[in-house]
């Protein structure tokens, strides 16, 4: 049997002398893992299902002679399973697909040759990334039946329930478990993505159909973002190039700057679902989450599930959260503003300092509070995030998106302060609006240049050195050759791991801060978003394809949090820019006898822009007309089949009863 | 047989001659009917569901020797139905009840005999209401086949799928249809609720059993808001008692205020929810809804339901809304600010002629001006809720939710102008406390003591003068004497309809508003305003058990639109007493050099409000923790069962393939 995936064949060797099947998933388990808990492990990933097993298939990376066996890792397995079983799979975890009437409807095993796209034996139905996903679900959900503990561990205990390789994975045994790329996919993949510089949209398709939906919706997001900025960036060029410092002007540009952020945001929501639609997870039905591999309590009974697992009060979690969290998260935000103060302090005394007695080294002294304040704040980012994530895991949360959710609060409110706090000051302390331009514009331009060098091209240089040293090593030249599939794997085990879009969001949401809590004095700020974000667009791409390992697909059917969080952001946008349109000279010299008048009028201006924001994203439907017909449809459907059946049902009772 | 309801054996006597049921819905017939239409309507309303017909009975009215039958409508239709009938449909309602396990669950004839409260036949089971809420939703989904017309009206079509009722009640052939008071009941429910003057909470759950959820919500919300406003009341108390004038005192009775709003509407949620949640409204799943009896369009192909029925278009809606209906509103709210400034330079005018020459004539003069205003805004009022009603009707919506909340918002946008233009005019332009506080106080109790009067007390005084005749001609002198059935059918027929919740609601909400935006010029307001809800509470239970129809019940599981009303006129709250506070003396003294300042402080402080609340109603789930986790089990177990069968469908395959 040969799957076949995404057209395209399949050409990894078949593992010799055992049942081929394709390659999906790799275990690593650590080298020095007890040979019992190997044996227990595989066969309970073997065992039907009806025996409480995964029923998938499992195989040890046989390495090939070429490399040295004591210095590789020998525990490397490579997962796959049966088509059958994927198809089964594809209805465990609620895969929505296309039906043959165009709408879009849960999956079902049953009723699998009523689905677009399913010919045959099914081969092309499934994508590859929605194989691994439903692999890593089956073995997520893979549990314990009678063992107390991991055979050859009796420390590593267990309970009926529990998920095995959560377990495992938790205690160190599983060291990592990943997907692996698809060479041939992924080349086509990259020629239409970001290979050729070209006009054109990203293959939004074609990305979810390789990464899935969670990161498909992220690059969608970016698109979306960019094209949002261009006419805010064209109207902003002549500012920049008429040299325009008039107010009037600058009023309009800030006024239509807060209509566009709000239609922008309300818009993406529309357009996110209909994505989402398509994709088959707007409708989808989550699952029922299990608990997150580091959450830990005291063996009891889940009040929903009605399982023994470990509980956790929640009201202890409560205490936790606002007697520690919330107190540390606060003196964080404010040891931050004394920072920025010192800094302003140093600043100020430099200056001073120059001032009195210009040299060379006072000059060269004025850089010195600049960089020092650049590198704590780049250090205190670093502490405060593993603060953050110490912190929330103390918080002890049952599931992975409450985790999640508390770990993005944190951060993103500490992030927000440090870039933008010194912004604010020189904005409304200082009130230099030159600085301020200034300042936003060697923020936006060098943050732009780091970012991209560390986060994309320093890792694709270093991975291109690694992938020559194994070419090299197996004796193959051009790294266009292909590497034997043991050797793939290898190369893939060694690659970093993609920790997640967390990053990726918290850098354009700081840019929409740059962009729009600033716009009415800086402009051009629209323009160097959009540039930033077209390059960001090649070396995210660049990054994901060529740097990191295939991250496992995740369903995903909106930006989740980051929705909520660009909304505040352009909430307080609102409020800037009203403030900074009240400070400007030419505003002041409307009211001339009375600043009260002046401050009473931009107050006044700025409740109805709020109240006008809220009416607007209460107006706009979050879901396009046109899916909310079709979602109603599917839903009218079932439940008429349902009447239907219970009508029979009761016919059929009386029918007996007569 | 015999049904029994909440436990009263019904006293109606059975029809004579033919099958006797439990009368439970009146269908009240134009007298002049054709007698065709008569036969088809009873026949299709007999016929059984598997032949399209609703499967009910229905029998004439047969009036008392005692009266004149030519004087009285002899189309008066009575309607009941089987129990295993009345079952069904409650499956077909979607009711949600207690299953023996505790939770609560969707209700199948199937399963009934595992529901708590099930014995024997079912003979309590369902409540009275819940049997009348039934056999309305049977009539209504009565559907047209093959009819191309109403037989005898070849005007009145039909067309398949079209429901009988809604269409033979828009044509006028229906002229009421209602449900009928249980005597017993009543009598029970209101010594209960409102006989006997005590200190304790309303029997919510014996008013939801009688009259429906939708009902016992605005009960339950009206009990709670009363609560919630005693320790302002209290608080508030000295501040009147003492003659505090003393503004630190205002402002922090103006922030407990604030807090306490937030908290109270956040709280009241999660109540709400508590009590949705014992009734069974919570986790119902909503049935797809019929067009509204007004909707109209061309025939053409509803896209959800795939059936054939009249469809407008929602582009044309929306220009209506938009090019229309907006306008005009605006166009009102301007007219009552215009009308709202005569108003204030008569008062003007009035007071210098009376200054200048004070006479007996122009001190009654003095009091012109508020009562011709008094008047025109009631006048006012009055024809924009006509001219609401209609324009809302012409926007044409298809669905009656939708209907509804478009017609609330616009009356309660120009109700609240209307109320509190002149308030804000007095606290903002004229700035003048004294008249601010005199005007809320007159507004207050003169509206409690008209409202009461006009809504409560005179139509049940004008109600028991009608029983005393109706008694009095029947032969019994007393009116506790039971009329016979026929007389309290026609009785019943003539008293007059409750027109839903909406007034009593907005009552309330324009309460709050006195309450919430001046609470830190008047803190006695919340005193008068818990008056005014003890007594309310009084008025409308008296008018829903003594003066008016019963009203069918409808299942809710919120307050709705009310509940963003509330919130919304919360967040007013905070600007009004922002701004109130930093107007007054002793804030002005605390800045004496600057203004700005004190606008600043003063801005500043409101904006933190602001995002205080928002945290604070982000933060406070809506569901209580044990409602959230007896909901997730349900769902957990229909999932797990689910699984489960799937699972041995698919072992059923494998073994068939083998």
């Amino acid at each position: 049997m040969m799957l076949r995936f995404g057209g395209a064949d399949m050409k990894f060797p078949s593992i010799p002398d055992k049942t081929p099947f394709t390659p999906l998933v790799v275990m690593e388990l650590a080298e020095d893992t007890n040979e019992e808990a190997v044996t227990w492990l595989t066969s309970r990933i073997k065992d039907t299902q009806q025996s409480g097993g995964a029923e998938l298939m499992i195989d040890r990376l046989t390495l090939d002679d070429n490399q040295d066996p004591k210095k590789e890792n020998q525990n490397i397995f490579i997962v796959g399973a049966s088509r059958e079983r994927l198809l089964v799979g594809a209805e465990d975890v609620g895969l929505v697909k296309e039906f043959n009437d165009g709408s879009m409807r849960g999956f079902t095993y049953a009723n699998r040759e009523n689905f677009k796209g399913f010919q045959g034996d099914g081969d092309n139905f499934l994508s590859m990334a929605e194989c691994q996903f439903i692999v890593k679900h089956e073995l997520d959900t893979l549990r314990a039946r009678g063992e107390t503990h991991v055979p050859g561990y009796p420390k590593i205990r267990l309970y009926p329930g529990k998920s095995v390789v959560r377990r495992i994975q938790s205690k160190g045994i599983l060291v990592q478990i990943f997907p692996l790329h698809d060479k041939e996919e992924l080349k086509r993949l990259s020629s239409m993505w970001y290979q050729n510089v070209q006009l054109s949209f990203q293959p939004l398709d074609d990305i979810r159909h390789y990464f899935g939906e969670s990161l498909a919706l992220y690059f969608g997001f970016l698109e979306y973002f960019t094209l949002a900025m261009v006419p805010m960036a064209l109207i902003g060029m002549p500012y920049y190039l008429f040299d325009w410092e008039d107010y009037d002007k600058y009023v309009l540009f800030a006024v239509f700057n807060l209509v566009w952020s709000t239609v922008f945001l309300e818009t993406w929501k529309r357009f996110s679902a209909s994505l989402a639609y398509s994709w088959g997870t707007l409708s989808r039905k989550k699952a029922f989450e299990e608990p997150r591999p580091g959450f830990h309590g005291v063996l009891g009974i889940n009040p929903v599930t009605g399982r023994q697992e470990p509980v956790y009060s929640s009201t202890k979690r409560q205490l936790r959260i606002y007697l520690v969290s919330v107190p540390f998260v606060l003196l964080c935000l404010y040891l931050s503003l004394c920072v920025m103060m010192v800094y302003f302090s140093a600043e100020g005394l430099v200056l001073g300092l120059h001032d009195e007695e210009p040299t060379f080294w006072t000059s060269l002294l004025l850089y010195v509070p600049s960089i020092i304040y650049a590198v704590v704040i780049e250090i205190m980012n670093r502490i405060y995030r593993y603060a953050a994530e110490f912190l929330t895991d103390w918080e002890n949360h049952r599931l992975e998106s409450s985790y999640q959710n508390h770990l993005t609060l944190k951060v993103l409110v500490f992030n927000f302060l440090n870039c933008f706090a010194s912004l604010f000051y020189i904005a409304f302390m200082m009130q230099d609006m030159q600085l301020l331009r200034q300042s936003l514009a060697t923020l936006l331009i060098t943050s732009q240049i780091l970012n991209q060098f560390v986060e994309a091209f320093l890792p694709f240089w270093l991975q291109k050195r690694r992938n020559k040293r194994v070419h090299r090593r197996s004796g193959k030249v051009s790294p266009d050759q292909e590497l034997p599939f043991d050797q793939q794997v290898m190369l893939e085990a060694d690659m970093s791991t993609y920790l997640g879009t967390f990053d990726d969001y918290l850098e354009l949401f700081l840019l929409f801060g740059y962009v729009s809590l600033f716009s009415c004095v800086y402009p051009l700020a629209a323009l160097l978003a959009v540039l930033n974000n077209v390059t960001e667009v090649y070396s995210d791409a660049l990054k994901m394809c060529r740097v990191f390992k295939r991250p496992f697909s995740e369903p995903g059917a909106d930006i989740g949090v980051w929705q909520l969080a660009f909304e505040s952001m352009s909430v307080i946008a609102v409020v800037t820019n009203c403030a900074l349109i009240g400070m400007s000279p030419q505003m002041k010299s409307y009211f001339p006898d009375s600043e009260t008048q002046l401050i009473l009028v931009v107050a006044t201006v700025e409740h109805v822009f709020l109240a006008f924001k809220f009416i607007l994203a209460f107006v706009i439907p979050d879901v396009p007309r046109h899916i909310q017909i079709k979602l109603a449809r599917v839903e009218f459907e079932s439940m008429e089949a349902l009447k239907k059946k219970k009508l029979m049902e009761a016919a059929a009772i009386q029918n007996k009863e007569q």
